[in-house]
């Protein structure tokens, strides 16, 4: 595979470019019988798109999306969804100072030496814009696993910079342009992003991700675990450099009398493991974090190279996020949606007659 | 597929319980022609093995590798290759009283609810003795990647609990019982495990590894990018909470001006991107970091369930690691070994006939 | 996965009903640097498409093919290439009267017990109308195997009914309606049809391929032995019951001394084994053979059930071809040319610096 | 993946060659709670070990099968099961002669040429001996077929050169060396292998397996067939040149009016579609027929190479069955199995909830 797939049960598979006819997916593995429109994965792609904030990128284009099989009479048929969704707002005269020339940071030379070509326009496939498929495709996800097992997702920016989410408050997220859970702190980060758009410069960012009502059991011992799983979707995101299950990197300072969330007949009675035990949901909510690096499409000159080696200077223009960061929140949603639907399905096959003497806890 | 198995190109299947017969793997895919015998996997077995130290757990097994097909005269043949591994040291007397109860922490809860039954020996498939099917198939990888490519893949403990590594002097590595880098700080390492082994406390830890000499342009663009497939295999180390690329997490707060790593034709200027630039390796150094969580078998007391539910307390006896984190850079460097191989096998495979105009640039 | 994909290293994965608003694929893998356009594919499109004749179906529609992504500047960049058919003529009335009821030899009574429910205008998911993009993925193949290898794949038809062909002239295969190769039975042919048409009945086909200039060493050893992914591939397509490689069913009557090719420096002596040794290529043609049944929509009446279970008579109407194996001929093709570049790139990955001191022998 | 996988779901990888250390496999996806042990792999093992007829090869191997993981306490555990046999009688000075020059009709030749190097020791990995895992890996999923669902599966030889099978009783299969189901003829195929033997040549075979009871809708449309991958799985078996499901190349001169199986209340009128309609089983016996060629390993002398690319001739000495198609009874019936057990889990996956309104039809 060239990578262009992501799951086993519930594959999802892509292709599309910045500035090309269009971008789509394939949905192969969704079950039959789910009520399914392009309403149910509209607002998801909304909320990704480009231009709906005056901080994210200028670029206006509708992204509606369009479903070419799969579904009749409005229901899932069980055979392969196509989704399409036609690129409108081009302007590729826009990338055409950076046909000969790599932007530091970018996908630009490491394609070139993979491929030994590039579609230069707007980054091509390495752009942003693919993962519009990517929010399509999980909202379909998101439906079935909302409507058959009740589960939810909901991500947030937790942090922009300095600027650190203090209270997560899941009512605010949509209320402001930044899913910033903190009401407290939505003007400073408006200021913030006002001067940062000053200094021609960007912001990374983090964002977190959690899942409620999780059944029990999904994810597969070893090397399929539902975190390394998780793990692989959430790294595979544009400008991603980090990921953490529950805790993450402070467990490195945790004793384990600490750490170990204990258990009652109540339930348990904390939630350090995020979800995830020996890579098994462990019915406590599912928590992962992201760290977006900022993006590297700044108008500040940089020092790099010509496609034939020679010394150059790039300014990047064009229309680009001062934070990526904060339009990755439906990705990221998406991104979870697509993977615990995948292991819903996989632990199905193997274990849908298990019967356990225990009963399922809850959080106290 | 259940998980056993990693790669596409370069397959690693393994099998194997804590209290099992044996443990053992299948290697898929490994090019025919490498010289290979078992002495070349049992370096890293033995820097993996327990007992080793008086800071990892006493259980003491030779673990002793054996080829069972895949090399004839000397060298692999392109066919499968066959390891095994008897359990000789087993000692399941040590786990009878876990049968009946789940240890905070661990996956006993998360097997018994997803299989309806679990193998309570040991943590049977759970274990991290697992993990040394994952150190052979590694060593296979890393020494192709070597004598073919001239790839150097190196671990360490960057961290343990409190105790930073403020230098990096890869000659100390594998001069203390710690892999650390920090000869400066050994000691305090050594003051510190014994202090948290009265408390009858175990500690997190940081693991960070390292390749050089990575070819350019091995990964695959969208989902199964070098970084993701990176993260999803650390990830599936046992104990691992969180896994960074290059900067991590500290980009949150970097800028764009900042983070991008500027290019000329001397090289790259700096590494923040950690040898990763839209999911394809660049050439600079492939740098990697992982948390590991501080064991939950510890022998402080703490409250659980029984198997039908019931309260009961939990005091985890047997042989332990205070610090499983530091057992488990000789399996981040295996890991990350059999990802690099399995993309440069996949590129090979699509994209062989390249040429770029560019040249490849090292590191200024 | 849900079956919608075939191939690993050069993945085509396909979507679309035959009533639907449109068809497409994603060909994932396809190497960089290969000229395409919409006109490389709609050759073998044309020569599938019903209406070119008037021994096949009445249906016409242009099938015209759109490359959406993975191709810029005339070439394929590496990355997915996205390809669309629209559906132009419909006419779903004809279907309504089996919308209650299972037709005969169908996939309508399976769909419905294995979805619970059913896409049944003109079969929807099951009609072969479904293999327009596999021609068109396969015509991708077909042209990197041709300009990178000098691989030549032609198929025809070698029996319809009781009319076998007798001598094999590859340039009469486009010169008739039936791509058969036997001119002196073109005209018996003919007037089997025409009386066939006249009793509403439909007769079974066998069709054959052949691949010359296979490089050697192509098909992985035990479970994806090249034989066995052709194999796959044609039992694959609709309405085939059976797949011969080589001398096929007429081995089961051979001796070993009479199946054996012999091989000398000159080459092999004979060609029995269809170019296939343990599962992998030996530089001999390929040759399979593979066995298509009538076609059920006949307009005779059958005896058959309703949705519900009960007793019912059915009388397909609509437009039928009453040979479906005359359009498998570019099925064909197309199918082993996917396996065979899948193989190639696979055998890529491995094998890429392997150095035998044998040399390649051709036929004799 | 290099080919030594089977199946998605059900997963069974294996290695080892004729004249190394030991066979072995691992299954990954057996669901837990089936009851294993050592015994259920054995009868099948037993069935297909060489040196239980004189027909057969003289090598005399006890084929004794270890569990080495995966079972606890009597029962499979859900994780990987590692299957192990070691190989005892050896004698690998009988293929020293071969060892520069290839067999014709032998794999030999085109492992050479992929790899560049080869076992060449009984065939390696290319030798039925490896078929002996798939037997055993077999016997598992016929066991959770048969306890679970009822399934049973039965192979027999249907054709050993001119002597074809003329009724079918089941209760003869194993009362004769040959799995022959037609006793009257049973004297006759021993005369005739009487004579084959002192011409030193061998002959071709016809092995049919089928299954009944096997549930309604496995198998998933497009690509995924269950006839496609019967079809896959019968391939790969040695010395296999043609696969038949149902009426197979009997449909070639079949009228739609004949093939089309009729359905009514009271089931299915007959069975030309061997079981499959559309890619998906319809509840219908399931049928498959395949044709092996004659062994090349002959004590004949025949024209071929040396490694150097020069003229010689070959005379195979060794012990070898001079027909490999009674042996491969109980392999069809492994291969089917597997297939079987690996999309009914697959189908789990997606379909678990499905609802139809139709009953369920028997054959009448």
């Amino acid at each position: 595979m060239s990578g262009n797939s992501i799951g086993q049960n519930f594959v999802v598979t892509t292709f599309g470019e910045s500035h090309g006819v269009a971008l789509g997916c394939i949905i192969d593995g969704c079950p039959p019988g789910l009520e399914l429109t392009e309403a149910d994965m509209q607002h998801d792609l909304d909320r990704r798109r480009p231009g709906t904030s005056r901080h994210t990128t200028a670029r206006r284009e509708p992204d509606e999306v369009q479903i070419l099989s799969g579904v009749f009479e409005g229901k899932t048929t069980g055979t392969s969804i196509g989704l399409l969704i036609h690129n409108t707002d081009q302007r590729s005269q826009d990338y055409s100072n950076i046909k000969d020339q790599f932007r530091p940071g970018h996908a630009d030379y490491t394609y070139q030496q993979k491929y030994g070509t590039r579609d230069y326009r707007g980054g091509g496939r390495s752009s942003a814009r693919e993962t519009a498929m990517r929010v399509a495709a999980g909202a379909v996800a998101k439906k079935y696993l909302k409507s058959h097992f009740g589960v939810e997702i909901r991500g947030y920016l937790s942090q922009l910079g300095p600027i650190v989410a203090e209270t997560i408050d899941f009512d605010q997220i949509e209320q402001n342009d930044f899913f910033f859970p903190d009401a407290s702190k939505v003007e400073q980060l408006d200021s913030y992003m006002r001067e940062l758009r000053k200094e021609h410069d960007s912001i990374g960012a983090k964002v977190s991700v959690v899942a409620t009502n999780v059944p029990v059991g999904l994810g597969e011992p070893v090397f399929d675990r539902l975190d390394a799983d998780i793990a692989h979707a959430l790294m595979g995101i544009n400008a991603v450099k980090g990921v953490e299950i529950g805790d993450g990197f402070a467990v490195v300072n945790q004793k384990g009398s600490e750490h170990r969330d204990l258990m009652s007949p109540a339930g348990f009675a904390s939630n350090h493991a995020g979800g995830v035990l020996g890579g098994i949901s462990s019915g406590q909510p599912i928590l992962a974090h992201m760290a977006l690096k900022p993006t590297s499409s700044i108008s500040i000159p940089g020092e790099t190279i010509t496609v034939q080696g020679d010394s150059t200077e790039v300014v990047t223009k064009g229309r680009h996020d001062p934070c990526v960061g904060i339009r990755a929140v439906p990705i990221a949603e998406a991104m979870l949606a697509i993977v615990l639907l995948d292991h819903l399905l996989r632990n199905r096959a193997q274990n849908f007659d298990v019967n356990s003497p225990t009963p399922v806890l809850g959080m106290r």
